[in-house]
């Protein structure tokens, strides 16, 4: 008899393979869950080798619609930024990948399982082991999938610990009743896999685990359990740093990155070309926007439609022309600094084309309350993983508010790196009319009211430049 | 016996000069001011034509150093921007020409003139004559100088209406007491030029005047009264649009770029080269900040230091890569839209590296509150030209604050339109450490904190999920 | 015939019948408009005078529901506040008065008037005259009305500006087409009262006219004009304030109020009590709400519903308890600042309660972001006289969103000048509850959560410390 | 020989009492330490009873002046306040008291004691026994002290959750070397007290204790235990809520409160008289600031100076009339409400005449800035536990800039529960004159300024209305 459903996120690497195995050895009944958020995959690889080693069932969810729909056009809507520069792109498809995950664990009778029954050394020993090798995370967030109900505690603090908080914040506020194990806090798991790994696989430099901590696991004894439980292992030796990819960006951490002064070297971005490698001819398209989304591009005279059409559109001109790339020192939500690179091509250039068309038709008030709080608090929230939370809901529905007259065309080029606007116009307000630009033809307007705006204005600071005066520091002086 | 002494803002252009003239004419002595911000001029020939047409002084200022320590930092220091993409530049030299222009009026005794006595016929007829051709601006604007004591006001309500708020604020904290006195206000002026002009020199459309406003000048009785007074005018044909040029950036304006779709022509761009025609090689650098200025750039082995030299030799990087441009469509303070072209080399690479290095050495949390208060309305506060304020003053006073650490150097490579990041360092703070950031030595942390960190969120939100499922309206169907 | 059709706000005083008057002497048809926002007034006798002094029509149009429903509630919703203590209760009426006005206008005809033809002079002079005096503003003002398309334009700087500016914004939102025309810039009015004033009726001081104003106005001659056309005027003597009134509060300023060291006469206050006087016995009431709007109060055992009932008895609450006063000084939009005095018995009693409701039911974070950011836009903008205006909208989109939980009672005490919360309750939420205040039985949460919800916040922290022994600066020493 | 020199945090009750004597028995040297920050206290009998339990000292700091000086003015300075309500008691007082115990521990050598090792049980069992009793909160926080260094870990996730944060951010930012330990985690400790409780003291229904939570201790164990050791118990029976005093306030909480409709009783009260039994003649007074910070009282013709004594004159005087109650619910930091009561006599009466003073002397920009930014940051961050932290520095630096002209007089009234603004004054600052207020004689303004004031503002604004026509939603239908 079973003892129970698993519904675990799987990703065919090594990691994932080998709790899938184990749960199944421990006698639980597995349903396996892969999200398609636009990352590159072997879609029916992953499938037939989860299948083969005992899966009940292979889930893989097309989730790149609604990836887009739910999430990217909220961000392009308000021009969503994290820090100035981070256009968010790992932490926009968490939350659609939890919410699948989390439908898919009670569409398979997943949700009602409990912990199983601790063993009695469990009772002692529950938090004597809990850490984890960031190995794990190469395979299983490279592909954009995270192992839930069972999932993989990452190294907790800094790298990883974004990404650990957004899935199990998300998965709280889904469904505050299912349960999140991480194997490597379950002591028959860590037991099995207990070796102090002694090569970071990911950095140059010996790794000193605190003893304290007992670190248990290492790659070492993965490759044992998976030779031993003829578990297929991929012979591709692994790059010196991290990588997420999803449909809006590829990230690239950890490694040989963690010195925030070593250049990434060329072959680590994988989504956009070399600007020094793009074409030396420009690429010149236009996008037409709805309400705020990008709606149709039209590029050497063919019209592309359709949601996640459109954005792969913009994807494949900012890859081609080298468009997107960050290097960033970025503050966590959990307090520590942590280096990234991104490579976001598509969203790069919907994001400057989204602004440039708000230039046009969003009232200039409208915007810089948009801008100052909903905007900086949307970003933040998506970064700190509070998607499903009653303030992103609120923020959302002002962003959509404010989008309503967001409809237009912008037209761009593409080129070596950067993306330039090249015009834009609307029929959809009448807040820019180039009558009013130039003031000959206002009507209403009488030049003299400038006078009487500044003479208004000036009341205050006449005030303070004659106190400044007075008090023996003059303006003048500063 | 002269009427008065007044400090005019002089140019070397039609317009200026024509002004010089006539109120020498009308028994006024005049002192000339221009001030050097980093402009192109021929500053000898703008000198020799002031003191030939009359003025009893031609003062040239070179406040390009007083420009830079006092505003331009400050800008770098708080990464300022307007509406996400305008990096402020005519509205940082504002301040500093005005209180020079001020300082000038007090050192040559202009400041206490009052308003010659007017005529009968003014009493009454003070305010009907308003307005001005903006054919003015070309000259005066273009030059970084602006017409004081006796100044233009411009097209009053939009293109040129923000730089005109600029400067009257300005005027009236730093002295409240000194009139300022537009001729085009003045009955006898306008009387003198009084013809309705038929074609706007900057645009292609006729323009409909509005009879009402009896627009009472024109180019046309400008030029005859400069042939009637001997009065030098340059051969040169106008562009068809309008610039604003200074050490920080050129601005193109109007004519015919008031239709938003119409793209710039190349031949516009004067401070950067076009990024198609940059050098195909990149060009690699660093620059060295201390407490959030940059007072140091190596270019190919070669140190530059010193506040001007370092900015320019940033300019002239951004020159050659063609770094810098933008192309927008920007909120007026008076509430209008505008359309306009900026290309700001410097100021742009400099902004990025300080940003850049801020990643590495600022507080999160000091970044938050900063972005979102200081630098949103420090930004927002030049751009409407209340530099000489209380508010700026405390926001400075926030900006120096948070700016005490922000030592380091960046190293940053420029090619054809971009700017990259390849590394940064410090050893200003401890914020980022390679240890902390690969958590394996995080001293005094265990892995197990990111549980109660994420149990204590997620407190709150799965009461969230509980409501929205009670509601009969679950999140996983959101 | 008629020269035109004029809509004219009009209050039965002395300052708008003498307009009335002139306007018909002068050819025009005059319809009149006096809107009913809970000010105390003998409407039946501003009718009379209104009809008998020639008007075509009296408009008495009965807006406290609207004003109620489409205002007050929102700024319940919101607690609205400007500068910590206004509750905005002149600003609140404005933006109802100023539409009821414009359609009344419409549905009369008037709203297609043009100025009528100005007699040569005024080409000449139309900006000679500009002033006029503030004892219209007793008048007008404290009847919570006001002239519009030939409306008085008050003493323009400061204490009636915001009201100026209120007016004049809605009309230029609410009808752009619309001509408003103050009668004290027109020539032949002001040559008509044109007596310089010799002694302010508010002001205990000779008042010094800038004879470059020519100030041409004044109560001598208003009653000659009185006398002379029939118009009766009041005789009982005015008081030395200024005053203006509405369902939601009365305001009192000027006269002997600009001295801000001077106490308000115990006489002044007229809508609330004086606390000493108050009963010593308390007053205990609850208030139940709906999405954040005040439905129901029970008093006594008795239930009162409706809008502009609820609203009512809690202002006769506050009257009879002596609640609601304050006395501030307070910065107006045009950068001066301003005395006054307000009492406000309803609004305070239901913001308190609507305020101590949202901490029962209200998310944290929902009201963090609402309060920062919508409470004190939406705030300030109705001081500003924004009311009709992109921002609000997008504003009051989210109050109503945020609001949409605030179910519940909140029971109240009132007593001699105060109010205070004796309990609350909701079904509407599940964020409180008793059991998870004690936390002995919190579902899924571990008090060990707490530790590493600490930790990781210390994280941070630590670094922070560290440095600062680093830097010879420890935080032990600060 | 002593295992170690512990800093014990030591109220004199029966859980603090307890602790003390089972480190001794432990073989621990134990230093005791007690703030005096304004609470209530037998001092002599503390220190007795420490010594007497074998303490090798009991060190009371009175911290009072610090605490006024540090935390207390700047809250008075910047008005804050939490939620709209809270004006922070608790949090004031915690970083003084942190920072004196740290002070303390490193003074006796306690701060390099490292944690005794532990026994090999602990090993297994460190995180097996977490929880505690609210009874001992009752000890030791109604005395505004707290265990560290062995502290007491409160029930965590909510009442007291917010003081544990509070002070373990302090401890780790002022030595983030040291070393906290809680008792309540020591399995040594638990085994000792190991008792079930049956009846939570602070409330009327039974406690359900998760069993999987072992809770391990009770009042019966620590009263047994007492017995046995000769610690002497109060016989006073326990109020049915939580206290927590110091010199800005007294907290109640938990208990028959935890009902948020259950009106807290007359006796619960301690710092203020009720309203009802106040004084029915009205006391006034004067509050003479300086830079913000208030420097003088004068009452009935007395002046009172001093930091300290200010302020107990202020607390005396709400005490005396019933001032600065209030009743709410709030968001504590870990995202669960709570509700308490406050009485906060000085606090409230100091706050409302630093607040008024503004209204006379602050620039209305920089109040703005001020008030949305540093007001609502510095609140929420005092509330939150990260007084010491980078950014609670750069407010404070804010705080202290934008007070420069805050000098000047409030007169005020206290009576019956509330306090009244009677006038204020100030030769600070020119922003406000009477001359200005009336209007009449403000120089270099013309009436006419606010036409073109409003024009300018109107030209977004009719177009805006101009849009709602064209789309078909007029703002007249609004």
């Amino acid at each position: 008899m079973s003892k129970g459903r698993v519904c675990l996120a799987y990703s065919g690497g090594l990691d994932t393979s080998t709790i899938l195995v184990w749960l199944i050895s421990e006698g639980y009944t597995v349903v396996c869950f892969l999200a398609d958020v636009g990352q590159e995959e072997d879609w029916a690889a992953v499938e037939k080798k989860a299948l083969s080693l005992g899966a009940e069932r292979m889930i893989i969810d097309n989730l790149q619609e609604e990836f887009v729909e739910k999430v990217i056009h909220r961000a392009i809507q308000c021009n969503a930024i994290y820090e100035d520069r981070y256009l968010l792109g790992t932490s926009l498809a968490r939350p659609i990948i939890a919410k699948a995950q989390v439908k898919a664990a009670i569409e398979n009778n997943c949700d009602h399982i409990r912990p199983y029954p601790l063993p009695k050394s469990m009772a002692e020993n529950t938090l004597t082991y809990h850490d984890m090798r960031s190995s794990f995370r190469t395979d299983a967030q490279a592909k954009g999938i995270f192992p839930i109900f069972i999932p993989v505690h990452f190294f907790l603090a800094n790298k990883h610990s974004n990404d650990q908080v957004r899935f199990e914040l998300a998965f709280a506020a889904l469904r505050p009743s299912l349960k999140v194990i991480a194997p490597w806090r379950l002591p028959e798991f860590c037991a099995k896999f207990q070796l102090v790994f002694q090569h970071h696989p990911l950095r140059s430099r010996l790794i000193q685990p605190r003893p304290e901590l007992r670190l248990p696991l290492g790659r070492a004894d993965l490759l044992r359990y998976a030779a031993e439980k003829n578990i297929p292992v991929s012979s591709t030796p692994k790059e010196p740093w991290s990588k997420d990819d999803n449909l809006v960006h590829c990230s690239y951490e950890a490694g040989i990155l963690e010195d925030p002064d070593h250049t990434p070297p060329k072959e680590l971005w994988t989504r956009t070309v070399d600007p020094l490698d793009a074409p030396n001819e420009p690429t010149d398209f236009s996008i037409h926007f709805e309400a705020g989304i990008p709606v149709k591009v039209i590029l050497a005279g063919q019209e592309t439609t359709g949601s996640v059409a459109v954005f792969k559109l913009l994807n494949k001109i900012g890859h081609d022309n080298g468009v997107g790339r960050i290097d960033i020192v970025e503050n966590r939500f959990i307090g520590l600094k942590s280096r990234g690179c991104y490579d976001t091509p598509g969203l790069t250039i919907a994001r400057l084309a989204h602004l440039d068309l708000e230039g046009l038709v969003l009232d200039g008030r409208v915007r810089e309350l948009r801008d100052q709080f909903v905007t900086h608090s949307w970003s933040r929230l998506l970064y700190n993983g509070l998607y499903f939370s009653p303030e992103r809901e609120f923020l959302d529905n002002s962003i959509v508010f404010s989008s309503q007259n967001t409809t237009g065309v912008v037209r761009l080029r593409a080129y070596k790196g950067n993306v330039y606007v090249l015009g834009r116009s609307s029929n959809a307000s009448n807040l820019y009319s180039e009558e009013a630009a130039s003031m000959d033809s206002l009507e209403g307007f009488s030049p003299q009211d400038t006078t009487g705006f500044i003479a208004i204005q000036a009341i205050r600071l006449k005030k303070y430049g004659e106190q400044r005066d007075k008090d023996g520091n003059p303006l003048t002086q500063s």
